[in-house]
C-alpha cells in the first residue's frame, strides 16, 4: 500500500520504517530539515536493536507536503499534538478524496480540529477520512538521524474516525497494515480514554522541584506518584469519567485502564501503579519545560475541561492543573489550548439530551 | 512578674522556663496531661545544650486553666494557630481586665479571632488586651517531656495589640522580659506579615511526592524551592501584597522580609533562598500530615483570602493552594479555616475606603 508518514521525531521514523519493512511504499515529510537531511541522503531508515530490524527504503523522503501525500492511500500523522494545527493547514490544500489521515495519537479533540481545519481550508473534498488513534502504536526511540529502536508494539490500538460511517472503509486498510488497530464507534471514545491527561501532567506539576533539583533523576511512576499524588490523579481521573459520561460516551477509569494494559489490579491509583513492573526504570523528565506539559495540558486537560463546559460538568481539579501549569510555564493553555471551537463545537447548537454524542458522528 | 504560659510543646516549655530563668513567676498550662505530667513531678523544665541552660522552676504547672492564669499579668499563649479557638473558649470565662493576652505567633487573624470568642464569652470584660507576635521568638526543640534546646533567641519580633490604644501598656510590660519586642500599629501588620503562608504549604503540596517516598530526606529549602517553585511562591506573596495593600497596611515582601531577615539580596525568591546559609540542613516534614499544611492553610492563607474577599481584591494562587490543600488532607480547610466571621468581620460593616485599615484599629 501506498503510505505516508508525517512528522520525523521518535515515532515518526519508527513508523515509516517499519511499515516499509512489512512491504509497503512509505514517504515521510518533516518540515525540519535538520531531521530529512540523513534520511533524505540514506535513502531510508534504521532500525537496530529492537523487536524489528532492518534497513528500511523509503519511497520518498522530503520537505514538501504536497509530494509525500499524493497518492497515499493511508497518511499517518506522527508528532506532538500541538503540531497538529500546523500540519492540518500544511495538508489540507494537497489533500484528495478518499484518503484516510490518521493521528497516532490525537490526544483529546485531535481529529475533531484537524477535521475543522481541513474542511475549512479545502472545500472541495467530499469523502474525506480523518481519524485518531488513542495512543502510539510504538515504545520507540529516535537513535541517530535516520535511526531508531523499537523496544515494543501494542498488541492493541484502538481508534476512531469522522465521518464515523467511514469506519469500515479506515478499518480495512488500517489492519492491513496494523492488524492491532481496532476500531470504536465514537471519536469521543478515543479522545476521552486519555491515559496521559491523568499520568502526565499532574506528576511533573507535584514533582516541579524534584524534576529541577535531580534533573528528573527519579522514577517518574514509582517515585513520583505516591499516595498523595495518587488522591491528585483520582480526582482528575473523576472528573475526566464524569465529563464522558455527561456526553454519553464509554469509557474506563484509570484503574481499569491500567488493569486492561498491564494485568494490574488495586484499590487505587497509587497501589496499580506501585504494582505495574512495566513502569521500573522510567525516569521522570530531566527537566520542567516537559511535553507532558506543553502537549498533555492544551491538548489534553483544556478540551476535557472544555468538553465538560459543553455537557455543564465541573472539572475543578483540572481546571487547576491547567492553571498551575500556566504559572509554571508563563502561559496561557486555555486560550491555546483546544477549545471548542477550535475543535468545530459551539454550544448553542449542542443540545444536552440522551444522544447527545450522537452529534459527534457526522 | 506574674506570667503564664498557654501551652507546653516546643515553644511553651522553652518560653516559660526562659521566663522563669530571667526571674518571672511562671506558671504553665496544657490540656495534655501526658505534656503536664513531667513538668508537674519535676517542679519545672531543663533547658540544655542551648543558648540558655539551666533548671527553671514552674510556680505552677497545671492542666486547670482557671489557676494557671490567676492574677498573671501577662499570658502568653505558645501553641499551633489550630488550637487557638478552643483555647479562646476555654479561657475566656477566667480571664480577668488588665490581663495582656499574646498570641506566640498569631499567623493570620489570630488576635482577631481571639478576641472575638473571648468578648462573645465573658461579658464582663472592659479592658482586656489581646495581642500576637509576629513570629515565635526562639528556635528551640523539645528534647525531652520537661526538657527543651533554645537553639537560637531572635533579635526582633513584631507585635500589635488589640485595642491599639493599649499597645504603649502592652509594650511597657512585654519589654520587661523581652526587650526584643517591637510594637506595630496595627494587628493586620502582624497578621499579613505572614512569611509561613509563603514559605510553607506550597513548597510542601508541590514536593508532596518527594516528601513521601524519601519521609522528608531532602533540604526544604535549598532543593524543595526551585525557579519553578519560586516563581509559584511569587505569585502567592503578590496576592498577599495585594490584600495589605487593599487593606491599607503596611507590608513587605517575602524578599524585602529575607533581606531584613537574613540579610540576603537577590531578584527572585529562589534566588535569595539559595544564598540564605541559615537555610543550610532544614529537612522537609517527614510525612504530607504535616502542620505546614494543616496549620498554614486554614490559619494563613484562608484568612489572608478572606481579608482578599473583603477589599476585593482577588488570590487565584492562594485559592487553588487551599484547595489542593483539601484534596491533599481530605479536609475543607476553608470552610474550617479563619473566616471574616471568625475573625469578628461582618463585609457590610466594612466600607472600603482609604481609612479601612483603621476599622481594625478597636
Amino acid at each position: 500500500m501506498k503510505v505516508a508518514v508525517i512528522g520525523a521525531g521518535n515515532g515518526g521514523i519508527s513508523m515509516a520504517a517499519h511499515m516499509a519493512l512489512k512491504g509497503n511504499e512509505v514517504s515521510i515529510y518533516s518540515k525540519f530539515n535538520n531531521e530529512m537531511k540523513e534520511i533524505i541522503d540514506k535513502g531510508g531508515i534504521y532500525l537496530k536493536n529492537g523487536c524489528v530490524e532492518g534497513f528500511a527504503k523509503m519511497k520518498l523522503a522530503s520537505t514538501e507536503i504536497s509530494k509525500v501525500i499524493k497518492d497515499a492511500e493511508l497518511i499517518m500523522v506522527v508528532a506532538p499534538a500541538f503540531a497538529h494545527k500546523d500540519i492540518a493547514n500544511e495538508i489540507a490544500p494537497h489533500l484528495e478524496d478518499s484518503q484516510i489521515v490518521i493521528l497516532n495519537p490525537g490526544r483529546t479533540g485531535g481529529a475533531l480540529q484537524f477535521r475543522k481545519i481541513v474542511k475549512e481550508k479545502n472545500k472541495n473534498l467530499e469523502s474525506i477520512v480523518i481519524g485518531e488513534a488513542q495512543t502510539l502504536i510504538y515504545a520507540s526511540r529516535k537513535v541517530g538521524p535516520a535511526e531508531a529502536t523499537i523496544f515494543g508494539i501494542k498488541e492493541k490500538v484502538s481508534f476512531a474516525v469522522l465521518p464515523s460511517s467511514a469506519i469500515d472503509v479506515a478499518k480495512e486498510k488500517i489492519q492491513k497494515i496494523f492488524p492491532q488497530f481496532t476500531p470504536l464507534e465514537n471519536i469521543l471514545e478515543t479522545s476521552l480514554l486519555n491515559i496521559g491527561a491523568i499520568f502526565h501532567p499532574a506528576p511533573c506539576i507535584f514533582n516541579a522541584a524534584r524534576i529541577e533539583s535531580t534533573k528528573g533523576n527519579f522514577e517518574y511512576y514509582h517515585e513520583g506518584i505516591t499516595p498523595t499524588l495518587g488522591k491528585i490523579l483520582e480526582k482528575i481521573d473523576e472528573e475526566r469519567m464524569n465529563v464522558a459520561k455527561g456526553l454519553g460516551v464509554k469509557n474506563k477509569s484509570t484503574i481499569e485502564w491500567l488493569k486492561d494494559a498491564y494485568g494490574v489490579e488495586g484499590n487505587s491509583i497509587y497501589e496499580c501503579i506501585q504494582k505495574n513492573k512495566s513502569y521500573s526504570g522510567i525516569k521522570a523528565p530531566s527537566n520542567i519545560n516537559t511535553r507532558y506539559i506543553s502537549e498533555d495540558v492544551p491538548m489534553s486537560l483544556v478540551p476535557i475541561a472544555e468538553f465538560g463546559q459543553l455537557v455543564d460538568v465541573e472539572t475543578p481539579t483540572i481546571d487547576m492543573i491547567i492553571n498551575l501549569a500556566n504559572i509554571i510555564h508563563d502561559k496561557d493553555y486555555r486560550e491555546n489550548g483546544r477549545k471548542l471551537e477550535d475543535m468545530g463545537i459551539l454550544k448553542e447548537e449542542f443540545i444536552n439530551d440522551e444522544a447527545a454524542a450522537s452529534k459527534f458522528v457526522f
